[in-house]
């Protein structure tokens, strides 16, 4: 790979993610300059090439994209109202862990210093960095995003979300909840499983089938949602929740935790209370998409 | 299809899901004995080429196979209980909704009559019945399960789980958890996300490959739940912890439902607080395989 064919890339930050982001660069072939308040975090990126730059504004000034994975927003912040960011300098794309709402704002101060802004987030560990792997999700202005997607490719699988800065990290936490649903509702079966002998290995597949033959059921269940029309086509929501109080009763009579199955019933049964026990699934995001007032 | 070739079967139990089963073995050309409390009920079964036995007795001296799916464990108890089940009577399968408490019970009073018998669960509503995707969970003596074998490929796709005859209620509600795990969360999300205006469809994709994605890791975390051994390969339960914190405050802070982040986050601070915090999220089996009892 020539260096020189290569857009020039700005890491600031040098924690383990960032450090995993400035070598993936290097590895494309990137020029890529790094900054980092402890200066011996970029010893290893040094010698394999990167260039550390004395100060945030010379950091910033390297590069036409300039990638950011500090501590939190704050951070970043203070890290930038300590330099100058010109109006024609590097596209910002942050990196930094935060909520939608941090990401929306810091689009504003970016805006009032002139600056081109993306916020993102990373669905990965830092050793999946640089492999297809790690998924990395943008939003902001799509135009910005299409101008250094070459660039972000050398990071992994590279999303752009949409305008709204926000849905990176709406995406990312949604995703995360997915993650930790998926394996608890695998541990609940695991638990049950395990009473009658049966080891997790032999119980895995049989999960990993049921997780992804149910995720192939979303987008027809969206259509649902999007229409706000939920018939009960496959199941009525009353006869699934008798269904739920058998996985409590069972959980319970074999002794397994039983706080993931009551709160599948509880919400359910919250929504046969309003009246929709006659309808699909899916209506349940009434009760999803209002904080519990009860 | 010559019936002649075709063993003949048993249904007993004409409800919705028993009429679905008698007519999937019709259609397959199994000569198919039929017998419901309510006679009219075999009434489009008959007209399909159904025999009606006048008794369950009668009913069960017609084949080597007989399906029971009635409406509970006492209802069936009830049903045989006049009858007279010779010891070198039909194989009897019992798809009846139950939990393995039950199904063992149920192994056991058969035993005690001389009667061969196999607990079964039926993952599928009754019009996909005859269909592949009509999952039907067997488990008992795998010599009669496989006796039978090519008789119950008209129902769907068969499976056999082992010898103990709770196993498919175990494994059926298990599968359930699953099912409504994926479907939460694929609701968390897009609940999260119809806060910025992105639709059901839009997000339905993402979580689709996101809950494909971790299922695929089931079976390499299975093996850390066998060993008992939980090295953070990948990451700590602690760091995840600060991640779901995420969760919570996101969904807070656009006024969705929190419940499920918090229950997600309560145990893994269990978890954590029992001193597991170092160590990778299937530890989590610890607090799964056992009641709150704080």
């Amino acid at each position: 790979m020539d260096r020189k064919t290569n857009s020039p890339v700005t890491v600031i930050g040098l924690g383990l993610m960032g450090r995993a982001l400035a070598g993936a660069f290097l590895k494309a072939g990137h020029p890529t300059t790094v900054w980092n308040r402890t200066v011996s975090k970029a010893d290893q990126l040094v010698a394999e090439g990167a260039r550390l730059a004395p100060t945030v504004g010379d950091a910033l000034k390297a590069s036409p994209l300039a990638i950011i994975c500090v501590t939190d927003y704050q951070a970043m912040r203070e890290l930038f109202d300590t330099s100058d960011i010109e109006p024609d300098g590097p596209m910002l794309i942050n990196l930094t862990s935060g909520d939608s709402t941090q990401a929306r704002e810091a689009a504003r101060w970016a805006q009032q210093r002139g600056a081109r802004y993306l916020d993102g987030a990373i669905m990965a560990i830092p050793s999946a960095i640089g492999t297809t792997e790690a998924v990395i999700l943008h939003s902001g202005p799509q135009a910005d995003f299409e101008a250094h997607k070459s660039t972000l490719d050398a990071l992994g699988t590279v999303a752009y979300l949409g305008a709204d800065h926000g849905l990176a990290s709406l995406y990312d936490v949604a995703g995360l909840a997915m993650m930790w649903s998926v394996l608890n509702a695998w541990l609940q079966g695991t638990a049950l499983l395990r009473t009658a002998g049966v080891d997790a290995a032999t119980y895995a597949p049989f999960a990993q089938q049921i997780a992804a033959g149910v995720a192939g059921w979303l987008p027809g269940y969206a259509e649902q949602i999007d229409s706000g029309s939920f018939p009960a086509e496959v199941s009525a929501l009353e006869t699934d929740a008798r269904a739920m109080a058998h996985l409590i009763e069972e959980s319970e009579a074999v002794g397994v935790n039983a706080e993931l199955p009551k709160l599948i019933k509880a919400m359910a049964d919250r929504s046969i209370a309003a009246g929709h026990g006659g309808e699909q699934y899916p209506v349940l995001i009434e009760e999803f998409g209002k904080p519990r007032n009860d």
